[in-house]
């Protein structure tokens, strides 16, 4: 590993731009974006994947192998990724700094406590919560309704038990109540920290943050609570993006990480922006399969931070085509032409909707070691049908050089096809137009229902004067439809909204369909029994 | 503000044995202590008081200012300091890093994220109680009862309506039960953090911790749920002892912060060992009043880590000692000398129960601007006809310059008098016998009373093996008895036992008298709404 001054100096990030913490991680000061803001921004490119399966494909390590690539054949990348949560290491084994050849690091450290931003969310969420009860007990001056407190509590941790709580029992502790816990990652806080451009556009979106409502039915705001200016104190580190370097030294901006479903799923503006200035070539990321990922991307952070994406990476596995060519999971190694030709519908299907938002678009192809050339070949085949670049990455195994083709392929569709990016939709349209054009042009869905409560919130929405706002999908990410079985490239289907609730500091509308978990719980065996730390300190069993 | 390489290289830290978390916070790594274990220890100093009151009496600020004079004078001095909690610094304004012209730096960053010390602690905390939840979820083949889970959860905000919960509720969200949160401070895994010699030590007290009882009524540990490892994961750097500076560039290490009810009050055991061996004197403190603070520090700490405390400091002011003989709270400015004389009972017999202990003493006057100088003679006079050395100090006003007096006193009682430090008792008398001896020698009550809870709970403790482990009372700090509003030096009381508890990972016996409030409420208007940051991160408000 380099010290993280060297890699950061690599693209002249000077010493005392950095705050390091330790030797290997490191903060970028705001100072440093005062200096590089008029530079020309680099090109940037999303990767994002098929929908996601089992199998799981890869998206996080392309990222990573392709900016390593990048490097190798002489591009200036510097790779902008989302920042793991706590919780889930501890639930199944595996982290999310990649993995092989393509890491970043130091793993454990980025998967662990980082430089203590989900802390921090937890933290600023929490004194949130904590002011709306005791202002609850100290005499409700804001008519607060304790039955309609939206804001529930946060902790960086899997636990199914606090899901569902009711506080405030015992003599003196104030309203009983129910409410309950979110992961840190599915906080507005989080949402908020990474589509803020400043600290003072933070403190304005942290404080149309709606807590609950009135007597009067009448939303109240953190910023009515009084508690804005303590929870940007709370994030004065963590809104300063983190940076740490992959296995080949390629340096990483590791900033922010939401919640794919009920939030946008990308790593922070801030973040992006600050790699923008100091790449040539930026490669980031989004959450789920690109109709939610790719999607929110473009249509929400894209549009909000005025940022043009140059162009997309499709990451596929023949694994997971086959999958959802109908191939059972425990049979993805054998040859089975058949459900890999019926798969490819929602590869295609995903190309054809980058082309929408005027993206152009690559496929990588992740290589798994037991993949059949036949069917590898079939896929480019495929591509080159639908006149779509296309090439294997082997970056688990060869890192950056098993990701030259497609580095080159990425650099040459850059070279040739200019962007001609634009969101799906208009915000001018209405909320119901919005989600209907979604859902027609990238879920390719026939109908949307909406529930009696949807219905009612989207008209509370409107009349809050919240109506412009960009809708955030929380869907199945394992369909194009809101089924999670519905495989392939389904059509016909009707998207059922159960709900649309309103993340006002983020600035937009949560439209769920089905039940969303934002609480996950641990399995039997949680990955945390099976890790080990010696006396000097080293930790095994964690990946 | 130096850079913290500088201010650590200054007592011999070599840049390579720290782990910086920006310019002026460090962590100290292991291969320092590794380096420098064979160093002779320096003097060990414990800065205590008289019983606190309303009107503050500045033991943090002294022990602060003390270090800076003591280098003044030109003896090589560390402070090892508690490190502050979060929660509180959103309730009460004012932090708990000294002020004044005594003060450590960055204050903010310690009093809010630090190093992430204490979000490590919760996080450990906390996923040990999700394990035990989704043990009980996953079919609990350790047959734990639901109803008697003992361990709650954890976070670092004073939030009363979490002290009484229900979790679980919802469906497929495990066992509906009974539940709560603590303060961070007032996890066990902070009392086992600060008393742990080593990752080994502190892998066996984690085991030991008994996170509630089986259907049969045996206790169950965290070893038997298998959480000791990925806690200890979690505890990798928060193990390590932070080291910042006072407004003077004194090296100061900043480690461990355990609650002084149910905890023993001490900064870590690692911390001051480590201080011992870079520091010719070493200035420490504990928690509230000597009748608590240093009966732990002593009782506790130094028995089980083997230290020798060389001196004892007791800090008192004026005001107090008016306070404790009767005068009113908003009258403690006014001429008082009856109040005074009578107050003073109360500074003598801590001198005295210093003394039982074998610890050479000296009272330190806190000076105020509106002291009135007869009233502070008076205190002078007092201690001088008991033979105690004193000084007035007048670190918040001057720094180190103001406490040369105290320094001085102090540097030449270390170098007349020898410490003859011993435990007040010993660990093989029955836990009864702890209890009442200091009961008897240091508060001087009449009697002692259990309640058929507590009596049970001790014959628990010894049937379980633990009758050997030294009590940690927990009692109100405003007096020597457990009646709040019993000052200066009452007699003839009687102790009520409510409970007794045991910390098997920390290795003591919590002995409740009274309810002890493990969660703190915020107050109604709390600090945090008068606190601001501007657009350059600048805050303001917080002191």
């Amino acid at each position: 590993m380099k010290p993280i001054r060297e890699v950061a100096g690599s693209i002249g990030v000077r010493e005392e731009e950095l705050e390091l913490y330790g030797r290997y991680k490191a903060k970028l000061s705001p100072a440093l974006y005062e200096r590089v803001k008029t530079h020309p921004d680099g090109k940037l490119v999303l990767v994002t994947a098929m929908n996601p399966t089992p199998a799981g494909e890869g998206k996080t390590l392309t990222t990573i192998g392709l900016a390593q690539a990048l490097n190798v054949i002489g591009h200036r990348t510097v790779a902008a990724l989302r920042e793991p949560s706590l919780g889930p290491c501890f639930g199944m084994k595996g982290g999310a700094t990649g993995s092989g050849k393509a890491q970043i690091i130091p793993a454990e450290d980025i998967n662990l406590h980082f430089t203590g931003d989900l802390h921090a969310i937890t933290s600023a969420h929490n004194l949130l919560a904590a002011m709306i009860d005791n202002h609850i007990f100290h005499g409700n001056t804001l008519r607060l309704n304790p039955q309609r407190i939206v804001w529930k509590r946060a902790m960086d941790m899997n636990d199914r038990s606090l899901r569902g709580i009711v506080t405030g029992l015992g003599d003196g502790n104030g309203a009983v109540r129910e409410g309950g816990f979110l992961i840190t990652t599915a906080s507005e806080v989080m949402a908020v920290l990474c589509l803020s451009e400043s600290i003072m556009d933070l403190k304005e979106r942290l404080g149309r943050i709606i807590i609950g409502y009135n007597q009067e039915g009448e939303a109240v705001t953190a910023s009515q609570l009084e508690a804005v200016e303590a929870m940007t104190i709370l994030l004065k580190d963590a809104i300063k993006p983190n940076m740490v370097q992959t296995l080949e030294g390629t340096p990483v901006i590791v900033h922010g990480g939401p919640f794919a479903n009920i939030a946008h799923g990308c790593s922070s503006v801030i973040g992006t922006r600050l790699a923008l200035k100091l790449g040539k070539i930026v490669v980031t990321e989004a959450g789920f399969g690109a109709d939610l990922g790719a999607e929110k991307f473009l249509d929400i952070k894209c549009r909000q931070a005025g940022l043009n994406p140059a162009a997309a990476v499709l990451v596929v596995t023949v694994k997971a085509l086959k999958y959802n060519g109908g191939a059972a999971k425990d049979k993805l190694h054998e040859p089975d032409m058949k459900a890999l030709v019926d798969g490819l519908a929602n590869m295609k299907r995903h190309v054809e909707n980058l082309k929408k938002f005027g993206v152009p678009a690559v496929v990588a192809v992740n290589h798994f070691a037991d993949d059949l050339q036949d069917e590898v070949n079939r896929v480019l085949a495929e591509c080159q049908e639908m006149h779509v670049p296309a090439a294997v990455s082997n970056v688990w195994a060869e890192g950056g050089a098993g990701g030259i083709e497609l580095a080159e392929a990425l650099v040459k569709l850059l070279g040739e096809e200019a962007s001609g990016y634009r969101p799906l939709y208009g915000l001018d349209i209405d909320m119901r137009s919005k989600i209907a054009t979604i859902v027609r042009e990238i879920y390719r869905g026939a109908d949307v229902a909406y529930s009696p409560a949807a219905v009612r919130s989207l008209a509370d929405i409107e009349k809050q004067g919240y109506g412009n706002v960009p809708v955030c999908m929380a869907k199945t990410q394992y369909s194009f439809s809101d089924q999670p079985r519905l495989l392939g490239a389904p059509v016909g289907f009707t998207v059922q909204v159960r709900e649309i609730s309103l993340s006002a500091g983020a600035g937009f509308a949560v439209v769920q369909t089905g039940s969303i978990m934002t609480m996950p719980g641990l399995p039997k065996s949680p990955a945390a029994v099976h890790m080990s730390m010696d006396e000097e300190g080293r930790i095994s069993g964690m990946f």
